[in-house]
């Protein structure tokens, strides 16, 4: 601890305390030439003097300082310092010359450098306090061993749900504040904690990831272990975006795409300290079964409805149950109860407790529903308390209790495997996520063997010319599988006729230019030419336009189509390269609307057929495509391989396709298929 | 107390026990033959022997037993009753039979009764404990007066609220479970607390209004008593609602509705029972000012990013402060804080706590803002008790403190005016809507105003034929100020040609009949007829069409108008009428998209210009008539005039139109108008 205080106030005399304090078995050397001795432990004047070369130094000093004392920790053999000084890369541009420094040493030396501008470390179930947090000694002790960790990039959130999760009696072993992540970054904490065997879930706080690919390892290594792996992601809206890059001038990355993503890794993305907390909670029972679809049991009509309400909202699945379930429930519940989902049992539960027995194991056993949630206040809760611990001692599908009063059974139920909630806003809102990531856990799986595929198929791609026109670029995703019309290019009039005698009249004609985006603005486009004289002229008229246009467009002649007919339903497709995640496939409708409705669906890249369904299935506009009023149904199997051939397309062309969007992908009536009318590509040189 | 128990476990007990426990100083006269005393008051056997008639008979018997005792209780002379027996309307014909003999008997008899199905009432301030509700002797004990009262029509919902709010320390006045409402419904209560002195704020849990516009008048009172009146409405989802009206048999009432009724009345929509408490607490501090613009002051970047993100999501403003402003704020924060709101005082607040008082002063005093929230933990929040108490004393504006931590000046802080929540998600799910309400009391109170002079200068309508066609519904529009299209009625191709030559080619031609609703469908409309001969022949076309696609309609001939030319938009504007709160309109775009995409706003009537433009904005596709990526605007004046006239029409017309539909109304290029290209009108005989 260099910079060691004796006032258990100050940052370098706070962790000697708590070390002291809880007994860590280590060895601790205090540095400061000023003491003899700190919480009776003997104080060195330098990193020199030490009788050893210590595991970790902690260096409790000003920014300023901070380089030197690296060195001669370096020096003296030191492999490894939390550097919890401010006034790095968040304090202009002083700061941030001081931390590439910092970057350079730990690049150069090898040393491993935690922070700047951070709290630090604790490993609680090692007693080893490098933190300087005042939380630990302010919230309920911990006696079990931990098996939640905490990781933020704020050191107030990390006390903040700290104390929450204390709170509720999880047991945490990490407590981590990654500041500014200058050599260490979030993802390398996470890798380590996926094969921790003191760690079963992660709580974590982002403002930024700065390794998006290495932060999807880190959440498949997650997914593999069936750890929940759960993150407050700050900037959801503009105000508290621009508030988070105004503190760690953070790459923004795409919200929307954050929250997919997310999704997709099987990332449980907290909104809600306290939400955080509960979600730590209920990774103590992450061995039980569950999903989403959630069968309520109450003694409250009212309760039935709200928590129908609350559980739907939040993302779940209330099935009415069938009708011989329905019947079986009946033989134990009165008339007036209700028994389709939510089930009420009424208040005769107070009278004859045992008849919730057959309705629990029936709901246990039915494949109807994943998970039970059970609602009695009190001394209601603890009438069926004997009969839920016995059923989820032979069962092993995920039943949750909620008690509004006080039953004092709640600790045989927890013990039994049956998670307990005292409030029903915080139970649904930490119980959806839990069971959608229960539910999510094989298309994750899914998805990572196919990402696996994906990487270790691609073939290195020839290089792409630097511009690409719409028929260039539509013949290489032809290539992959998207379709395409029968569409010829053409150099000049002449050879415009001749391609639209091939193809057969009515055509289309546009002009081709990689440099001409918005062809039907440019005067670019013709649709229906019934004949050949009226090919000619259009050919005439669109150069003409072209050329007006944009004069110092290279033009590389014209593209006959084949008059395309009309579809169900024009969909945008599109791969972007997001800064933080990369390579990213979006779908939409077309038209102005659903860009003011922002109805729009993302993916990771690679994408199949399967998840172009979901994607689709994701879209608001949806009906649609789904034969919505009586309209046609669309060929939505056609357009489900069209977007996976796009994805095919990006994996085999790789990092140098950087933008790729087909619009519009018509989608045709069932059976009849789908084809991309138009398409761009921008290559990265 | 009718059908005493001896016994607190008993419905017939608990109430005595309560009445004993907390000293209740009125007479209570136990109803048993069974017993001498109960709970140490002397008991009675019957009604007809005891020494008084009491003011309130509680039935604690079975739901057969009640009709006769009531009739027993009202000949002793007993003016009022709760009944607690459940097996009324909630339990079949039989029971629904029952209850119908309930109602009749209090109207017949003067009678008061309360319930049936019902746990009872408390007054806390009297310690009159009619309530079977085991809750009040497991809340903290309540010592200054209750200000809070909790109405519900579920008994669990009104223990568990009611707990929540004794929890975090709020006095309560009164706890009324309603039950059935046979003979008195929730408005009935409503009205009653408006004017209550006692009673300072409502927190209310309904399932169904049985009466909308008494439940209306309420709202008011309580806006004009500047009251928090604060409702959950269960049954958001289907499932939820099914859930209700299966256990209450509620009329459903459209939930847009109620959100939009809700708003429009001031009345907050309450999402959790958390949160219920916390608006009850909020309550105690509705005499400070505070609207939606809110200063967030926090020591920490992480925390106002996402205390931004929070209060946004909530629907709150967290504007950027004025350049002036944020350098007056710089001079007390150091570079690397923020200071153009959220506000980062950073950690420097530990070490000079004064500085902050010149930031809270400013806050206080700009009109930038309207309320603030700081978050500061424990002792940090210590640092700046004495200053926000001191600004506090001085300055009525809202200041709200969040702790995460344990500060000790939390009740310093609550009596000098500023609620402290320990919650970061409680507190902006909180703060929102108490924030909300400040700043629509002007709103509901204009509103109110326009309501009363609508109502007061309502003349009697002449009455209106059983079936009008577009032309009639149309001209009566027209007389209230809808703008319409300069059209006339022809009853045959003769008169249909004099009209176009009146109104000048070209023309549109429509069917003219009140039996058919799709025009076009019918194939019942030709646009853009150039001359005379294209007029007459399709006006043959039009009549053979409409009689081929409804022999049995009746046709009043046919409809000439000018062509209308094209519109930046089309809105529909139509006039419900809601089963729970009567007349409501209807403001969306239309075109089958904004219908998947539900995005509609709706008003309770009588609705102006200014709140058809709050409507307007409201709208998710507003961008759409507000020149969206250089379209055209829209002549939203004319639009916002045209639905004032719909509504104006609703209120001269009287109930006897009960459905109105301008469908599209078109609206212009600014300065160009709006005008309904077609209308429906739909009367009540």
């Amino acid at each position: 601890m260099v910079g060691a205080s004796n006032d258990a106030g100050r940052i370098g005399g706070m962790p000697l305390d708590l070390l002291r304090h809880f007994g860590y078995a280590g060895r601790v050397y205090p540095v400061n030439p000023k003491y003899e001795e700190a919480f009776g432990y003997r104080c060195y004047p330098d990193v020199e003097s030490l009788p050893e070369a210590p595991d970790l130094a902690v260096l409790a000093i000003a920014a300023r300082e901070v380089p030197a004392m690296l060195e001669r920790c370096h020096a003296r053999g030191i492999r490894a310092a939390i550097v919890y000084a401010a006034g790095f890369a968040e304090a202009g541009e002083p700061g941030a010359a001081l931390q590439r420094g910092l970057e350079q040493f730990a690049a150069r030396s090898g040393m491993v450098v935690a922070g700047p501008n951070c709290m630090g470390f604790a490993n609680l179930n090692l007693h080893a306090y490098t933190a300087f947090a005042a939380v630990f000694r302010n919230v309920p002790a911990q006696t079990g061993p931990g098996r939640a960790s905490v990781i933020t990039q704020s050191g107030n959130v990390c006390s903040a749900v700290f104390a929450l999760m204390r709170g509720l009696g999880v047991p945490v072993s990490h407590f981590i504040n990654t500041g500014n992540e200058a050599c260490v970054e979030f993802s390398e904490y996470l890798e380590y904690m996926a094969q921790d065997g003191q760690t079963d879930c992660v709580i974590g706080y982002v403002e930024q990831l700065r390794d998006g690919p290495r932060f999807i390892e880190a959440a498949l290594a997650f997914a593999r272990e069936r750890k929940p792996l759960v993150i407050y992601k700050a900037g959801e809206t503009d105000k508290g975006s621009e508030a988070v890059r105004s503190h760690t001038s953070a790459l923004a990355g795409d919200l929307a795409l954050y929250k997919a993503g997310f999704e997709q890794l099987n990332v449980i993305r907290a909104t809600d300290f306290a939400q955080m907390a509960d979600l730590a909670y209920l990774s103590g029972f992450r061995q039980r079964t569950g999903g989403r679809r959630v069968a309520i049991v109450t003694m409250s009509g009212a309760l039935g409805a709200i928590l129908a309400d609350k559980l739907i909202g939040a993302g779940l699945d209330v099935p009415t149950l069938s009708g011989a379930l329905q019947q079986a429930l009946r033989e134990g519940i009165p008339d007036y109860g209700m028994v389709s989902n939510p089930v009420d049992v009424t208040g005769n539960v107070v009278n004859s407790p045992q008849f919730v027995h057959a309705i629990f194991e029936a709901l246990a056993a039915t494949d109807q529903v994943d998970a039970v949630v059970v609602y009695a206040p009190g001394y209601l809760l603890d009438r069926m308390a004997g009969t839920l611990v016995d059923i989820c001692a032979r069962r092993q599908r995920l039943f949750v209790a909620i008690d509004t009063g006080a039953a004092q059974y709640r600790s045989r139920l927890v013990e039994a495997g049956i998670p307990v909630f005292d409030d029903i806003g915080r139970a649904t809102q930490a119980l959806a996520p839990f069971c959608q990531w229960l539910a999510r856990q094989d298309a994750v799986e899914r998805w990572a063997g196919l990402r696996q595929r994906t990487l270790s198929t691609a073939a290195a791609a020839s290089p792409l010319p630097a511009r690409l026109n719409e028929y260039q670029a539509k013949q290489l995703l032809a290539g992959y599988g998207v379709p395409t019309l029968r569409e010829l290019p053409a150099a000049d009039a002449d050879a415009a006729a001749a391609a639209a005698r091939q193809i057969g009249y009515p055509v289309a004609l546009k002009i081709l230019s990689a440099d001409i985006a918005h062809k039907t603005e440019a005067g670019g486009v013709r649709l229906d030419i019934a004949d050949e004289a009226a090919l000619r002229a259009a050919c005439a008229d669109i150069l003409a336009a072209a050329r007006r246009y944009d004069p110092g467009a290279r033009i590389d002649g014209l593209l006959v189509q084949p008059m395309a007919g009309g579809g169900v339903a024009e969909l945008i497709a599109g791969v972007t390269h997001d800064p933080v995640f990369g390579p990213a496939l979006t779908v939409g409708l077309g038209g102005v609307l659903t860009e003011i409705y922002r109805d729009a669906s993302h993916r990771l890249l690679p994408v199949d057929a399967a998840m172009a369904g979901e994607m689709l299935r994701e879209l608001k506009a949806w009906p649609l495509l789904d034969g919505f009023r009586g309209r046609p149904k669309a060929d939505v199997d056609a357009a489900c391989a069209g977007v996976a051939a796009l994805s095919a397309a990006c994996a085999g062309l790789g990092a140098q396709a950087h933008e790729i969007e087909i619009n519009p992908l018509q989608v045709r009536v069932r059976g009849e298929g789908a084809v991309a009318l138009d398409a761009l590509m921008l290559v990265k040189t």
